[in-house]
């Protein structure tokens, strides 16, 4: 059982009735996982420990991000595979956001058993919850590098990742300047503006049974089932250095900007005029809804900072200015005025 | 919050009634981190990662451990410290495995709102279950570079260690070859025996309030509550290249040599009479019960293994053999004869 030791085999005694799941999921993970090992992965799953070589002039960045049904995803509202999908997305958003590149994965998973055991012709959820986490991996050629299983009375999940990024040149909150620019990646609101789309249609709908989405929601709920963390925009950035401060915008606008600011001494002005707003969200979701997982930052003035990167847009939203006593941290400028915008961060399913 | 950003903030959404007791973690965890910073951690807590740089010539070993309430440890019997203590003792164990000196850790914490505040005089549990991984990881000079607080209604706790191990030189479980030696660091079955007697003590004493331990019990429960990861020692058996094969003894001996067996391709033998059984411990215990988290290997038998490394007992116990048709993966040999020792790995709480 050359897996089971990094997919440690002690805390996996899920009753005997579920060992052809366990061994089932293990055999998936080494399945999708083989072909996908990167140069940096010396040792993969097997042993006590896997093995990540850096290249001469590297270093390794690393994140873990716990999640918890009922609290990050709800086991009657998420699909198994967009559960998978986004906790990966959630790890390597925090890569992106240094301009780092996924090196390995590593996934402790604590499941109620019934998620592991077939029910009917469907395959167990954890198949399922794998086929989605594994794609993106997949996508991003991140091997799947060891892990842990436990039973568990609720699901869970934590998440983490190693990327790689050349010494000195990861992308930082701290480096925000007065006088910089701010932009963002991609459309803002739409993860918050599908939430609560999932969740009117989950009120109209009460049944004890997984939710079934009609084909015609899809593309409204895509954004908050599948978010795309923006790996390829975050080494752009890292390498043409025209970053001077990043962030990934996990909590939502309001905080995170509010988190760059802090770890830079710095104070900072954004234009609703200028929001790159997804077509479904509204203002106030796309200035504190979360989980869009855009990457925000800031560059000096003098940098050109192109229209669109990889195919996603670049859009220039505001400016840092100096900290100064009674000076918001951040202020909106609407055309009514300026106000401040405190953080209001992000709210599981309210 | 340089610090919350890491140790992240959106979904550590303890009531505001707990605020305090959130940012008191946050204060504390870094009170207790910053002077164990070590030179490969050049970003710790406040950023979207932490960095980690690798010396030259060496490579990273990696591994995350999940441990959750009811399964891996009873929120009735096991005190604070001693559950702080066995979450990080199990991580540094597997890095001992490999020969790994550890460079970070990271911690993900999902705990019900209860453990989080005080109550009456008593600090909140997680301050002491903080306590007790702090002060192993300030024994191993370790660093806590990062992780997730969630609220969960459940506790459990997922430890990420990264070592480093000079590049190629790590201790893995395939090396074992036929004509090799086996042997372990310390006692075997204290943990076990520690784990009945206090099984024993909590049925005699029926009582919702969490279990007091006499004094008098304190050492017989030790090798149980608070295990020793054997950091030196694997660090010795790798730097001297003494060890052709390392595993460490965590699900118990009796599975552990069979995933080393299994790993290596050989089947091996080991001598009732040579066994070095923990004094409380019976014989069943010493090949069965797990969480020793002492050091199994082998070494050529031309080998000179001294008798202790760093004041810890080193004993031979054993000898690889051929794996051969018929030939169980491991023998026991008593007085009595020869027999086959399966696997009986560690039963939770059984």
């Amino acid at each position: 059982m050359p897996f089971r030791a990094a997919i440690r085999s002690r805390p996996t005694r899920f009753p005997s009735s579920s060992a052809r799941g366990e061994l089932e999921i293990i055999r998936q993970i080494r399945i999708r996982t083989e072909h996908t090992t990167g140069s940096a992965l010396s040792l993969g799953i097997g042993d006590d420990c896997a093995l990540l070589r850096s290249r001469p002039g590297d270093e390794f960045a690393v994140t873990t991000d716990l999640s918890i049904a009922g609290r990050h995803f709800r086991l009657d509202w998420h699909s198994p595979e967009s559960i998978g999908h986004r906790t990966l997305a959630r790890g390597l958003s925090d890569l992106a956001a240094m301009g780092a590149r996924p090196v390995a994965a590593f996934l402790s998973l604590g499941l109620p058993r019934e998620l592991t055991v077939a029910s009917g012709r469907r395959p167990p959820w954890v198949q399922r919850f794998l086929q989605g986490l594994l794609a993106l991996a997949a996508a991003h050629k991140t091997p799947l590098a060891g892990g842990d299983l436990a039973e568990s009375p609720v699901a869970l999940v934590d998440i983490v990742l190693v990327g790689r990024v050349p010494r000195g040149k990861a992308l930082l909150r701290s480096g925000a300047r007065p006088g910089h620019q701010l932009y963002v990646t991609g459309t803002l609101g739409g993860a918050a503006a599908g939430l609560a789309r999932l969740a009117e249609w989950a009120a109209a709908h009460p049944d004890p049974r997984p939710l079934q989405i009609p084909l015609r929601l899809d593309a409204l709920l895509a954004p908050h089932l599948y978010p795309q963390p923006r790996i390829a925009q975050g080494i752009w950035l890292q390498r043409r250095a025209v970053a001077s401060a990043a962030i990934d915008l996990s909590d939502g606008l309001s905080t995170d900007l509010a988190h760059l600011c802090q770890e830079s001494a710095v104070a900072a002005e954004i234009y609703a005029a200028l929001l790159p707003i997804h077509p479904a969200s509204t203002l106030a979701q796309a200035l504190n809804g979360g989980e869009d997982y855009e990457l925000l930052f800031t560059a000096p003035a003098s940098t050109r900072v192109p229209r669109s990167v990889g195919g996603v847009r670049i859009t220039r939203i505001g400016c840092i200015l100096p900290r100064r006593p009674g000076r918001p941290a951040v202020t909106l400028v609407t055309p009514q005025g300026r106000e401040p915008l405190s953080p209001q961060g992000w709210q599981h399913f309210s």
